[in-house]
């Protein structure tokens, strides 16, 4: 079986990444999880550049890994300078990784306009960078940078920038795709080039993704011989991003036949994708191909019909092999399998002539007529199953609230104030607190009236919530201007804690009820969720 | 210069997405922004399906489109009847649109398996439909679902149903990668297969995001003679989207010499994505080609210096050929071409030099800051341009505002009084009004204390409102649970009146002022444009 080596460099191009600024120990960390993953070299970052690279090729050397090597990126030597002299290199070399890769320019405009020197010097710059750097290192490669625009510009030099690179010493030839402009079809026939050129000579490929097809190139380039691939972690980078290794290496292995990783990794990619996203602090791209967590998520009801029957007929690859999973979406688009089919999502194996299915479909029949949508909410969605099933018990019930938005103009701020009246452990608890705005004004309140009683609340946050006014306005019935204030309003809540995220629902004419409502649902299904948890492990224990 | 159609689904396969649900407005009002970008087709659902999608069949008559024709979808007759008793082909003929896809199926296991009957019957559906629906519209198109699939199990079969389905009279037969799953060597093999077994039939191509290559896919199509693509804005659509025509219409017109669009429109594209981004309630991703804020965002410090040097080094394409923006990331220049051409479509046409203008791009790179975004509220922005201008009286001033929310739990439904003291014409007046939810009560007591000095208000109505709270939590700033509801929330209000439309916006920590902010706006902009319409009409006279 042919295989193609990983070379992650979400350390290193991943943090051009408008947003992404990762601390030498976060970088540790996602290296850690890169070597569990099973890739062949993880780029840590430029030691000459900055000291959070600097530490971290100081810091990596006191682990061992089991899969990856790590490599340090640089670039050839200033013109005015000497490769012995240069300590750009010199940085290189003391990081002590046992990979180096070093970057040089092979488009003419980028050697004369970006670095201000003649094209002959640029080839002395490149050779005699890797002449110097290859007793030193095990591993050798060199980024042919802007390789597809330069060979577009001037084929006859970006080639001559090759040779000089494999002349001098490099093990591996990375054809750059830098401002990822390059489309699939010319992709190819300069690839082509290149292995007509020089054959027999390893090479790897570097693309981003500004037109959209930094995957289909890098797979293009495998087909055509590449031996190294080169990308980062859901895609990140600078302006549209690096190629994209989560949807590289699931298509190479199980459609290409091509082994990126050791047996049996494959399955750590989703929770790979998910940790590097939790690392950089931002929300995972839930339609990311393979591992997002609607890369198998059905809707419309007829595929779910025939997901159940095949899943074949809308799949095109078996989610855990991904590790990932099947997931069933609720919605106005949804049949009864939609529901069955979810109902077993949660433990409920039901026949779809149990009289509590007929009831369980009604009430749901008539939320969603009332605007609830459990597509979002499948915290609200288990509740309302396990309340129909009897099963969920009443943590508290909420028998008042207020609230008092007050602004004046020359405040600089609005000022709200809540006050909730609760019923819990048969008492009436009554609680008021101010807020930024009176949804958050609620929360507090009703916090303030539950911690005594239920502490691990403490622990979940509301992280996000959604408003939409639903459709169907019936303008006839309402006054002027009435009506589009005056129609229902949905609000989807998310929370979490250290264990978990859930989403709810709540919806009203009102918008403060419907979050409040989907407040009280978030609250219920933390306590509920805690509850079940406990009883299952009692259950194994 | 060759060109192809574009035919945009995101109004029927991009409403599959898991967290996308629009009301029959909201696919009106992307209709005519997709009309204006100039598409060919918009496929605005399928009637038989739902009545959302009836009523916007049934509304769409109304309106009268420069370049796209509406398009209905469905699917080809039930096995157990016949073509002219099907509900849903008649649903289709009496949507009344000129131009019907229907899909049938070119896979085998999907005809025996998901449709449950035999290989030949599939076949007469697929003609019986077609035939059926020929003299009722002015073009038919086939959607051959699961083409790729099915010609890779069956490629007989998979060209069998392609044979029928144009000598049923089908104008274009549209390849359907539905699952995704097709990599881009084998995608041009079938292709190829394709052209070669049917010489000079019309074709198109509507691909699928699970393997990250539907937009390589799709310029492949093309490459290959496709006269069809199909996709939707920002690539939505259920699990992982299809093809994103915001990359490939770019694509195609700047880097194959092939028009998608009338001329002139490219510079609508990156408007139109984040316009559609609103309407369906979702942040625009940052990192997506041609479009995203940060698809022309330098960060590196060579980069930036190289890209002041010379664009090309850094940028594969000049921003402002879509309507995007370099951004120098710490720089004040961002985003000033797509002001400056908004400017002009509200008849300023303006010199950057022009000192007005820097006090325009300061204030608005200050609004935009805190989270204010224009891209789909025009009449804020019009309105912001004509007051830094000097040229939009103020009609009125708002001093205080109260709002009292009170739900007692034995009572249907909670109870809001809202209290208003606004300033106009010199006198104070101060105005109560009880109202379903705290926005329509603040709508009612404003419009109170107006209607006297300004009645043609009674004109105006509030036909939606849209929440969105705005991303980048810290949620190491906030105490537990304060976060998610603490955060800024942006409010967007449409309102019309018999003459027009308008979207206004208002951002705030608390969602009542954030869409008092925005109902201000839209009352003010109601008065100023009747206002500069009875200028106009003056001067004209």
């Amino acid at each position: 079986m042919r295989r193609v080596s990983i070379y992650d460099t979400t350390l290193r191009d991943g943090t051009q990444a408008e947003d992404i600024s990762l601390t030498t120990e976060d970088k540790l960390r996602i290296a850690l999880k890169l070597d569990e993953l099973g890739v062949a070299y993880i780029e840590g970052g430029w030691p000459g550049s900055n000291p959070t690279d600097k530490r971290f090729f100081q810091e990596i050397q006191n682990y061992s890994f089991k899969n990856a090597a790590i490599a340090a990126f640089g670039s050839t030597h200033a013109h005015r300078g000497t490769a012995a002299t240069d300590p750009n290199l010199k940085a290189l070399v003391e990081s002590g990784a046992p990979v180096v890769t070093i970057f040089g320019k092979s488009w003419d405009i980028h050697v004369t306009e970006a670095l201000g020197t003649t094209l002959p010097r640029n080839l002395e710059l490149v050779g005699d960078s890797l002449a110097f750097l290859r007793p030193h290192v095990k591993e050798l490669f060199f980024d042919a940078e802007h390789f597809f625009d330069g060979f577009t510009a001037n084929p006859d030099y970006a080639l001559a920038v090759l040779k000089k690179a494999h002349e001098a010493g490099a093990d591996v030839l990375v054809l750059c795709d830098t401002n990822g402009g390059t489309l699939p079809g010319d992709f190819r026939r300069m690839v082509e080039a290149v292995t007509t050129a020089l054959p027999g000579v390893a090479f790897g490929v570097h693309a981003h993704n500004d037109s959209g097809v930094a995957v289909a190139n890098s797979i293009e380039a495998v087909v055509l011989g590449a031996c190294q691939v080169q990308g980062t972690i859901n895609g990140y980078g600078e302006r549209c991003g690096n190629a994209n290794l989560c949807s590289i290496i699931p298509s190479l292995t199980l459609k290409c036949g091509i082994a990126c990783l050791p047996e049996g990794k494959l399955p750590l990619i989703t929770p790979t994708a998910h940790f590097v996203s939790e690392m950089v602090n931002q929300a995972p791209p839930s339609n990311q191909p393979y591992v997002g967590d609607a890369a198998f998520a059905h809707k419309g009801g007829i595929h779910v019909s025939a997901v159940v029957k095949n899943p074949r007929t809308y799949e095109h690859i078996t989610p855990e092999t991904v590790g990932n999973a099947r997931r069933v979406l609720l919605s106005d688009l949804s049949g009864q399998s939609n529901i069955l089919y979810k109902a077993r999502e949660f433990g409920f194996d039901l026949d779809k002539n149990d009289p509590f299915v007929l009831e369980l479909l009604s009430t749901i029949k008539e939320r969603e007529a009332m605007g609830y949508e459990y597509s979002a909410a499948e915290a609200s969605y288990e509740l309302l199953l396990n309340r129909v099933l009897g099963r969920a018990r009443s943590y508290f019930t909420v028998t008042r609230y207020r609230v008092l938005d007050d602004n004046v103009y020359d405040r600089a701020e609005p000022i709200t104030e809540a006050t909730v009246m609760i019923k819990v452990g048969g008492r009436i608890k009554h609680t008021a607190a101010a807020g930024m705005g009176p949804v958050n004004a609620l929360d507090k309140a009703i916090r303030k009236a539950l911690r005594g009683f239920y502490p691990r609340l403490a622990e979940m946050r509301l992280l996000d919530f959604k408003v939409r006014v639903l459709s169907g306005l019936k303008r006839d019935d309402c006054e002027p201007g009435g009506c589009g204030t005056a129609s229902h309003v949905r609000v989807l809540v998310e929370c979490g804690d250290a264990a978990k995220r859930w989403v709810t629902v709540g919806v009203s004419h009102n918008v403060i009820e419907a979050s409040f409502q989907a407040m009280e649902d978030a609250i219920n299904y933390k306590l509920f969720s805690d509850d079940k948890a406990k009883l299952t492990k009692a259950l194994k224990g």
